[in-house]
């Protein structure tokens, strides 16, 4: 075996990608997601696109471990996609509907989980086997990799550490209709309701009061010394580093790699959620390391076509 | 392959039994656990006593799979035993010390990890392959089995669920020097706590304000009725309720098996846990099942005979 390639199916696009089987990215491209008619198109569009590639590189199927492909929803270890709304897809499996058109070895995955095994592979958490990943974005993802192999869960949802109950006094509701969930304090728009809490509740002055409050703007006003910003960070730290410290009760990984659009603040993420990961972890697991995840929106590939060479 | 033997040390006494290849209990007894002199005694003592056990029972070397064994401490995945406060161990390999001795295969792992094992293979998670026990007793232990397999944690933490924070609010600390870990309100001494902080805040009559409180008399008044007791009850079930939706949003198993002594108090547990449970569990999750225990006292034998079936 030569090849191994890596699909990483979202909601606008479908990001492609092929490694050698050491992880080396030799080629990557993007086809459009087509979501009509139940996303039915999706897999035989990605069908094609790879045969097309194949034929192009002059690369025959025997050279090829398989394809590995992350998805926007809860997984099932056999490969049967519950639900992803972004897709319109139900109850579909990939492993039999994709490698019955290529006649190549396919295994799907949680996109989530996928990008951990990606930033074990190749990326933040490159060298170890126990890791979890966690994604800062629009909402919180996570995914737990144990031993090198990720936990998909009983019900896809092994890693879906952004519904984790933190506060018992939140009255507004968590997209998943919990209320006080991580996500509600630790994403990009868990920042942003944070700072306009703050603002709202206190008097100091803050850059934050004029022009648009995003994740970003909050980052950048805590680099530039501003109190009520360092306040909303410090907030976020604690909340965050109390869901990080629940999972490390439960998982106790080797390293916490951050990514997501969040993590694009750098280094100072991970300075203020350390403290209060320490504060409130168990004793044996006060040390685990926090690195920035390194892959990008390149980890979905790096990590779905690692899922191939999961055994 | 015939037998496979199954110990469980604790501070008192190791408990070892036989059994043959499906989990069948063909013999089990005791032996006291011999602390003094960093606890150097205890594994020559086990050799000992499954030498002595194999010569009575006429079992050969060759028909015997291995020997598991349960420790309390953190257990690396390797078998070394970091730590073991009540046996005076630290940085103990009983896979070594042991299989050299009996010159059989040894494999160790934390007991609640263990016990967990037990009671999948042939407790009340039997049939499941992604199952968390949970034990509820001085303390509160964890297991996480994920697809047949023990979660051992890259500190030998893992499964530490009685340390997740709950509770921003405690004053008082936890054994782990934390502050509002599970462990201070679901284990047996967490009801007395959760019981006396109740009748010294409430005037409302209860049979607890006379005689012993203790969880036995706790559940035993909430069986009677005792509207006090039924409020510790359900302060009991939100906390663990949150912390086991906590677990379910990192390993997301099919069931959560419940025992240790508190467990004795029966079905009613889970009747107060389960509404709380689902209450902050993510949507995927809420129909988890729940069931108690079956194995007692028993299941540190069963699951660390399992653990050397485990590949």
């Amino acid at each position: 075996m030569k090849y191994v390639f890596g699909v990483d199916v979202g909601g606008t696009s479908v990001k492609l990608g092929y490694f050698d089987m050491e992880g080396n990215l030799i080629d990557k491209w993007e086809i459009p997601t087509r979501t009509e008619d139940n996303g039915e198109n999706i897999i035989p569009d990605i069908a094609g696109s790879i045969m097309v590639k194949m034929t192009q590189k002059n690369i025959d199927k025997k050279e090829v471990a398989g394809v590995g492909i992350g998805v926007p929803g809860p997984v099932k270890a056999d490969g049967t996609v519950i639900m992803a709304v972004n897709l319109g897809w139900k109850n579909k499996n990939p492993n039999e509907e994709l490698g019955a058109l290529l006649n190549i070895p396919v295994k799907t995955a949680n996109d989530a989980n996928v990008a951990a095994l990606g930033e074990m592979w190749r990326g933040g958490g490159q060298g170890y086997s126990d890791v979890v990943a966690v994604t800062l974005g629009t909402g919180v993802g996570g995914g737990i990799i144990i031993n090198g192999h990720v936990v998909a869960g009983a019900n896809g949802g092994g890693g879906e550490i952004g519904h984790i109950h933190l506060e018992d006094d939140e009255t507004e509701a968590c997209g998943c209709k919990g209320h006080g969930c991580l996500e509600q304090y630790a994403s990009a728009t868990g920042i942003v309701r944070l700072a306009n809490k703050k603002l709202a509740d206190s008097s100091k002055p803050s850059v934050l009061r004029s022009g648009e409050v995003s994740a970003k703007t909050v980052w950048d006003a805590v680099k530039d010394g501003d109190e009520l910003a360092k306040e909303v960070a410090e907030a976020f730290g604690d909340y965050l580093g109390k869901g990080l410290a629940a999972v490390a009760g439960i998982a106790d990984p080797q390293i916490f790699v951050i990514g997501g659009g969040v993590s694009k603040a750098g280094h100072i993420i991970i300075d203020y959620v350390k403290p209060y990961y320490e504060k409130y972890a168990f004793p044996g697991a006060k040390n685990v390391k926090f690195v920035l995840a390194k892959l990008g929106n390149d980890a979905g590939i790096y990590g779905s076509a690692r899922l191939v060479l999961d055994k």
